[in-house]
């Protein structure tokens, strides 16, 4: 049976992304920064075309990121800068460039309705105006025995958390404080029953994984 | 050199104390739970005079709060109930009985003065009316090489990080969210640097020790 998993990057204080997100700062002040550990990856810079790079205990949960699932779910301001409001020309196609780093279907939740968009690399962004359970139920459909990676942002992970929808989670802890933003745990709790089911020490980071109880 | 350091058993969701903190529920609603991991180690029992219990990898970690500092620094309303205002009769000794666990020098922040209280064991609490920085300097003196603990709560330990006054802490995070309380990493970013020293991966329960930068 396929799960509805994610993996966010978060600070130790909890935020996924810094204060104020906005074009050129998509995750915020300092935002950014939650993703260090990762840059020097030979598992991030490979599928990105580049060469080179570090193998260290972090490589499995990058790998795990690129390519263990089957679909993919996001909030809208993922996909675009907050505010975008309605389509517009039709003319943004995400923050990846024309092949975008998810090779699956990707879910994209939103209040305006799209004709999906087909990218290079077997990315397509289907646009679901139905909810998050929708959206979900689609992506496990897309997925067939994969995975659904639950991708972010915050609010988007909060919705699925309290909708008793997520499997499994990680999440990668950076030493570092943000002071402020989105947190993905935030408005969730004190029902949720959780078990811790490994912790991974990295250079730079740490990463738990949890399963979902109830 | 001596240091100064504190450890915190958090939620996943950061709160060290669950909300509405009360005299019969001094952790706040849900806040006992943060302590769950701890409670059947044998090295927990033995010092308030239990037999058995198990040993696993947070004994060091509680062997470590147990008897690895010299001088404790506590806020107010750890010592004794939210609201208790001015000592009273001063018959209020502490949680802690005639023997408290801590067997050294505690120095309580609080705005009213009063006088040494001497208990069994060798703990002595100070109360200290002239504010964390004065606290953690008397705490330095009484610890000779020793190490200081900055006991709690979230409120004092913002203090102490804030004013710079912390050079390693621990946070042991149990998988649960307690949904509100009292987080001791509020307040306290953006700019504070923190570099991660180790993770501990036990039943139960991941341990996180970081040393400030600056």
């Amino acid at each position: 049976m396929s799960k509805v998993r994610f993996q966010q990057a978060i600070s130790l204080d909890g935020y996924s992304a810094g204060p104020d997100q906005r074009e050129e700062e998509p995750l915020g002040t300092g935002g950014e920064a939650l993703h260090e550990w990762m840059f020097g990856l030979e598992a991030w810079l490979r599928p990105h075309g580049k060469e080179g790079g570090e193998v260290n205990a972090s490589t499995p949960v990058v790998e795990e990121l690129e390519s263990g699932y089957g679909a993919r779910v996001m909030g809208r301001n993922m996909f675009g800068p907050v505010g975008g409001g309605d389509w517009g020309d039709g003319s943004w196609k995400g923050w990846w460039g024309d092949n975008p780093p998810y090779h699956t279907p990707v879910f994209v939740l939103t209040h305006h309705p799209r004709d999906p968009l087909e990218m290079e690399g077997d990315t397509t962004f289907h646009f679901v105006t139905d909810g998050i359970e929708s959206a979900i139920e689609r992506a496990r459909d897309a997925a067939g025995d994969g995975d659904v990676l639950i991708a972010g942002g915050a609010s988007t992970i909060q919705q699925a958390l309290t909708a008793g929808l997520v499997d499994e989670f990680l999440l990668s802890i950076s030493p570092l404080l943000l002071g402020g933003g989105e947190r993905p745990l935030d408005g969730v709790g004190p029902d949720l029953e959780l078990e811790q089911l490994e912790a991974i020490e990295a250079p730079g980071v740490t990463h738990l994984r949890y399963r979902v109880l109830k």
